[in-house]
């Protein structure tokens, strides 16, 4: 597990004054790529060996609302790996009061940059493969 | 049910050259406000009211990518409303060729804009109340 | 001149309940892309030929502005091309009343997808670099 | 000056694999708004007393480009005010480098939330004028 904070930005407001749901899967991503950057596997480094992660599907549950001003803190596990796909959970609180602001899971495969066909960490990157298996939790 | 197109805009890809995976929810939205909209309910008046409509958890799959040049068709239905919460459904297509890009849904609630907590339509605007009832499907 | 129009989308209003002022730099693209389609050179067209079209500069001035239910309308012109590098200029205005809401101007050059240099779309595409300076004005 | 840096988000770039021309004015909002805060007048404090700041007018000369896994740093000067507007400036520099990827400014007006009307500083919130004043530079 990773925590990743930082502050809403005023442009992610929407007109309810909070933050627009949608910024909520960029936020996901910011602490996914925070993750495997933490863990040693940033994903330029998987970029520049060719390999893409799409993401294959997303959920976001929200409890309570991000306003400007708001710190915020991203739980994020990868909770699922087996070379070919991974899943990442990701719980978002609030900074001041670690009020749980909302929830939600990613999941994503590999693929070649040029075929865009599925490939495997474990073929391409051995190594890569075994530091992620290694941070399954 | 409503069919909502556009083309896709340049600065909704990214650089792995499709659309970004946040934008989806945002194109969800704009489907859903065009289906209320289509359906006599507008958005601004329901705000007008007072009312806010924020968004209680949404999924998305992805099952192929949009490109910039491409359009977009999103088929949106709304699947189930009782006057304090609904559901909406959507597929979005590629306009040219019909392919399923993606699918899924979102849930939302009625709250009041000062005070923030949970309203029925059905006491709020018994009119809309009716004719969102009445386009379940 | 080409006049390109449409909604005001909800997820690009902000927490003044006002479409962001970023928005207007995705605003003038939408409209320069509409323009360049109406003309005959889709960009899609000039990257299949290898070539980009990065911005240069932008300038943005903001008289009012635009709420959620507003439909916006852009005149875009292309004011300048000499077939190394182009200016554009826009003038947004609401829909209902013909209010002008913010004007500005966006300059752009021709670089080679690959080198990421200059290009000129006289040598690399003559018969698009025909097509442009013909619609200067 | 303040000096506001971080990482660039995968969802900032585009199709041509750089940091989307819009996303500056973004973090030029981002450093600003840095920039107040860290004089001790951050924006929600401004919101608080009624007020809103919204943008008047805003240019940006991209240099070179942001790609995903730069660090960016921005360089804020507040360079005019005068209880009624404000102006500030920026330079966008690549952190491993230095290099200069952009600059620009943008222009600011105060504005009395409920009525849309321009309010001076000076007049509503005397010491937030002062400080204000003190840092021009």
């Amino acid at each position: 597990m990773e925590r990743y904070c930082r502050q809403v930005f005023y442009y992610e407001t929407d007109k309810m004054a909070i933050v627009h749901n949608s910024n909520y899967l960029r936020i996901f991503e910011e602490a996914r790529l925070f993750f495997m950057e933490k863990i040693g596997i940033p994903y330029t480094k998987i970029e520049d060996a060719g390999i893409l992660i799409p993401q294959v599907d997303a959920y976001v549950r929200y409890h309570q609302t991000l306003k400007y001003g708001d710190e915020l803190c991203v739980d994020v596990h990868m909770t699922e790996f087996n070379g070919a796909r991974m899943k990442y959970e990701y719980q978002i609180y609030r900074g001041s009061d670690k009020a749980l602001i909302a929830e939600g899971f990613t999941s994503h495969c590999f693929i070649d940059e040029q075929t865009r066909m599925p490939v495997t960490l474990k073929k391409r990157m051995p190594d890569a493969n075994d530091i992620m298996k290694a941070n399954i939790g």
